[in-house]
């Protein structure tokens, strides 16, 4: 790791959630020598290039309610985390505690609130806003931080329709949210309070961030990169890394049916069906945009199974066609821990969001495209093709 | 497909094997108006090149025993080729048996031998290849023939080592044959003969062929291509899709265990232990060209298995560790009809070489990796950089 | 096979259907020395009991639509009938085709019937029944058959509420009908011709049937063997075998998540929620029944995924704790056909219903338990002490 | 659990192994109150009989070298034991080390033993066992224990032909010793002493043991039962689960394929073909013993993958053919914890067998036969038939 002892700043929303929680715990363990595995930006092969030291990162954020001890009590029971690194880091999540803010919250969800969160539910959008600015501020000096991402990880939230105005890449978002509703995505919310104070946004839920063209056209003028959205892990990943094999091979897939099995946070919100839309939207839209097979037939669905918690498990088949018809198939189950697989995506995308701002990539960044299931401003979802984008544009600026 | 109505002969070793078989009605069906599944070639995105026309192709070639009416019976049977196809297409059968000339066999084969093969057992290896010679110019006289390639889809060979002199690219690959053990790699004497009348010369199987540098030097002076080696139909072209994935999301793979069944002839063979030897070496070497972890774990084995006929079945486990050490796994069953994978990518690799001696590559083709398990010049396993390689290449030429 | 040569009719609902297509294969098939794979009651085991022999069984029957000569055409394409023997039969088909009735459809399928079954959608209930009598009559008479069962194969019908009085056993069905709703499930219209004339009737689908009172009563009281509901054929099956090695094994089954898919016509009825819930409580309540958990989470979902025609494919997903908690799992995939897997059990149902009769047992049998998802009158869903029940009951006559 | 307190000895031969250390930690768990999952005799439907309760039940026993800390650690590590029981219990495990004797170990496996175990490899085999009789005097007479019986739980020895004489049920064994091989079966060794001294004999390897009919006519005349062969945890108990399915639908299995890997002490023995064979001679004969096919190919592997530890995994696939030669599959995939698996059946193995002799059972004890690959003195593999005989023979004498 680099010799560069600037701090950097991680400002997460959800940040006592088990994503939060497992990179707040895996940058102690990193720190302490544990090899960093899962980390793209640790690969060999981009040694060369001035990454922010993880060695030199804090964790800092905002939720709602919520305990990081018990998460990370739940999360060593579960297996995701080392019990001896849990145990060890009693003193650090105390600290960290202190540096957790109250939330912004969708009034729907009041009732899940703890009382600085229920505090807030009373500003006005504007207001709200300004109060995350004031956090960033706070977070910034008290440090104090050389710089800093904000990395949206809240719960899958209600599909909505972007309310009127927001399609605009031209309008003044803080115009808009006087007219807004009250149930405005908080993602928009969180995302004009970064870009407004000069931070990089991204947004690793399928809520609407930055697919706001208000957002979006916003962080353009400000100079400041905006990456999202709905971190591509498990089950989708590998429908973009296998579905090129089979246009590749000229293979006419005739269905591709996914069952996603979740137990934590999460699952037990996407057992609401308004949550879980727009998550389902993205996992099943990468395959279209692949394959183009307009007659092949496909499904998804995720499932709340609680003894799981955090072990994801998906099972996928797929029925396709060869020579002559004849008829073929293939089936893979993935069971990994949704935590362990996202915390380090989130470290690399904090440490490519910041590379890009250095560099004045401003906007949409398209060379983040392979960790996401929708990715802002690009509709390339084969996996192996973003790679090579983010190998290309990592290497340009080497 | 193209209007290019000169003749392109298939001259194929193993002419009555199960994929024989499949290509020789497969070019009937896509005649016929069936949609060209599983062939690459036939891609829109290749759609400006001008390959062989599938419907100017006639297949000729050698066995040392079988039936084609009984192989396609076979695999009418088994679900594999079209009842009604096989139906239609005896009276082809009947002029195509007349086209089969004898093979030149392994003297350890003596007793599995039809008696033209037999006979050819009698010959010298270097009067063998002269007989070979005659047979392909006597079927690019009669049809007449365009143009062709011969292509080496022989039962798997017994392990074995190449004899002294043929490491040497230099070496005059006749002087070397009258030297030769009897039991010299079938694949060198059908290559030598291939490449001495100047056809393409494509290695669908394990064998050493091309990967001889005497014979791959001597197809570089001759100025024609040769192509191989093991065609990458099944579990191995889904190990080089998948362990790229692994890679670029810096995921500590452990284990990766692969379980084939196969019941064909091939499986067949594959019980014989010095048979099954070169086979592993090819599916196993991938997976450390891609990962390059030392202490990563792999297995391979295939077991015959006589129900499933054609129709092989392959299951991986892939264990592996992500963020801090959590353990995880993905598991894969991949059920595919082994002769209708397989056939479509001779048709494919009869094009490419056919494009390839048009312009003027000769000696080891390695734009045609893609298509092998262990391929004749090149370490790159990733399938994704092997397309990387074969568009670059079908592009540069059109 | 025993040389009982006294004609025995199988009188099928639903007659041209796949299930029913299969039946009417497989006993020309039986009858030209096919191995009688699947069928139960040509165990060497039970080769003492003078079942019915299938020599001499013929079908009959009701439908309001299709051909049978399609549905065969289509089962050879996708491999469940092997093609000679469709080929063989065509004469056999036309002759049947003269013996399938017109059938009673519910009417709100009006627009899927053909003109003799939209005709009888104007008869009122009673009348109804007194048209499918005519129809056993005159089959009875014309062939003349010495025995025979009415089989309910009809597509899942809506789930309803069972009108009002079915629920006694002792009230007079036929006087129930004329209060009865016109959307009276057909099971119990079918179900009521049967048992007045004496004749056995087996329900092979999720519709009530026997399973209301006042049909159960009626049978008891006729002196006619009634059996069902909901063949047991695939997944639900293997949910029965597998319970109760948890359960013995004192594991505790944390989840156990059932994912079907299925393509035929089945399958489309059953893409119609109405249709799908009957199906579905069916499918998960026999875990309950074996292994008592109450904070056991289970789920069972049916696709509709076309490509798969008659090849139904499930995946479950069993997660369960061991000794100390530990937290293993199952998952098993199972891939068959539909049909075949129906049609051996159909004619089982027909031989034992007829030795019930011949015993004189009325009312719901019993030991036809190990048949069904929803065994009347039991509730015992083991599958081995259902075999048990079957084991003693079939030795106890013989 | 009853309130019988007079102690019970467990006397495990492989006390530090992985199932002995779970035992070690599964009965303080029991005691501090964890719910009895995986322990047939505490299921609510044998609450009525007088087992020999668990509170009061202490583990003794012999190893050749090892460290209980150590393989209690490991286990907690790997998810297997809980880590707070691991941490509470060490005092328990320096107090248990005290109670751990040294083995007599094949001469062999010189290199492997710790310096008391190297010590008694001198001993001749009828010293040998004295020295073994000598360790359960003192523990007897120590604790004091009021019963006791003898485990064996030994790694996977070398398949080796039993020698003369021990075929002779009549044989004294004891004369037999003195002519005996220095590398006979450990497990005869350990039973004599077992047998000599009135304690059951229980073999959960695939050793000998009571398979010897020397041993096994020794234990009846002596009024000790001895139970074994080969403890039925995984794949191998799901074979005589589902086999009988296929048996009673009249299916016809072609081919049943089982592939196992495990990672722990056990798998790493198992990389010895001449230990291996023994083990996979049992894991197949039970398909056979149930399905009776002559023509049914089958296949079992046990492949040594270190990262997995503990955690087995087993894919089995089966092949079979329904009605009309129908072909369909079943597969699955089986994720346990070895030692999980198998601790809880040592703790039932042992009160079922001090049942045993408290009714007067001498020697082979069939009504155990659920437990085990390869049940002594029956061939009935069909698992829910072994519970029957099991639950038969409970409930006699109740």
């Amino acid at each position: 790791m680099s010799s560069d002892i600037r701090k950097t700043g991680l400002f997460l929303v959800g940040a006592r959630g088990a994503i939060a929680t497992t990179v707040l715990h895996g940058l102690e363990g990193l720190r302490s020598g544990m090899a960093p595995i899962g980390l793209l930006t640790e690969r060999p092969e981009f040694g060369g290039l001035a990454f922010a030291p993880v060695s030199a990162m804090r964790v800092c954020g905002w939720d709602v309610t919520g305990d990081s001890h018990r998460a990370a009590a739940d999360l060593a029971r579960v297996g995701v985390l080392p019990h001896d690194l849990v145990e060890l880091c009693g003193e650090m999540r105390d600290r960290f505690e202190r540096r957790v803010a109250p939330g912004v919250a969708d009034p729907r969800d009041a009732d899940l609130l703890d009382n600085g969160s229920r505090e807030r539910l009373a500003l006005p959008l504007a207001e709200a806003v300004e109060a995350l600015r004031a956090d960033i501020r706070d977070w910034m000096k008290e440090e104090p931080f050389h710089r800093a991402v904000v990395i949206y990880l809240a719960t899958a939230e209600r599909a909505a329709k972007l309310p009127e105005g927001w399609q605009d890449p031209d309008a003044d978002p803080f115009a808009l949210l006087a007219a807004a509703p009250a149930d405005l995505s908080r993602s928009l919310l969180y995302g004009l309070a970064a870009v407004a104070e000069g931070l990089p946004f991204i947004n690793f839920t399928p809520a609407v961030g930055a697919a706001a063209p208000a957002l979006a056209g916003y962080a353009r003028r400000q100079g400041v990169p905006v990456l999202g959205n709905d971190g591509k892990t498990g089950e989708t990943l590998l429908k973009t890394v296998l579905a090129p094999m089979f246009r590749d091979r000229a293979l006419n897939v005739m269905a591709w049916e996914g069952y996603n099995m979740l137990g934590n946070k999460d699952g037990a919100a996407l057992a609401d069906p308004e949550r879980k839309a727009g998550k389902l939207v993205n996992k099943d839209a990468v395959l279209g945009g692949i394959l183009r097979q307009p007659t092949m037939h496909t499904g998804v669905s995720i499932d709340f199974v609680p003894s799981l918690h955090d072990w994801k498990t998906a099972w996928d088949f797929i029925h396709f066609q060869g020579f002559l018809g004849a008829r073929m198939s293939m089936q893979f189950t993935w069971q990994g821990s949704d935590s362990a697989l996202a915390a380090p995506l989130v470290i690399d995308l904090a440490r490519i969001a910041l590379l890009a701002l250095e560099r004045g990539n401003a906007g949409p960044l398209l060379p983040a495209a392979a960790f996401f299931k929708a990715p802002l401003g690009l509709d390339e979802h084969d996996f192996h093709r973003q790679m090579d984008l983010l190998r290309g544009w990592l290497a340009a600026g080497s």
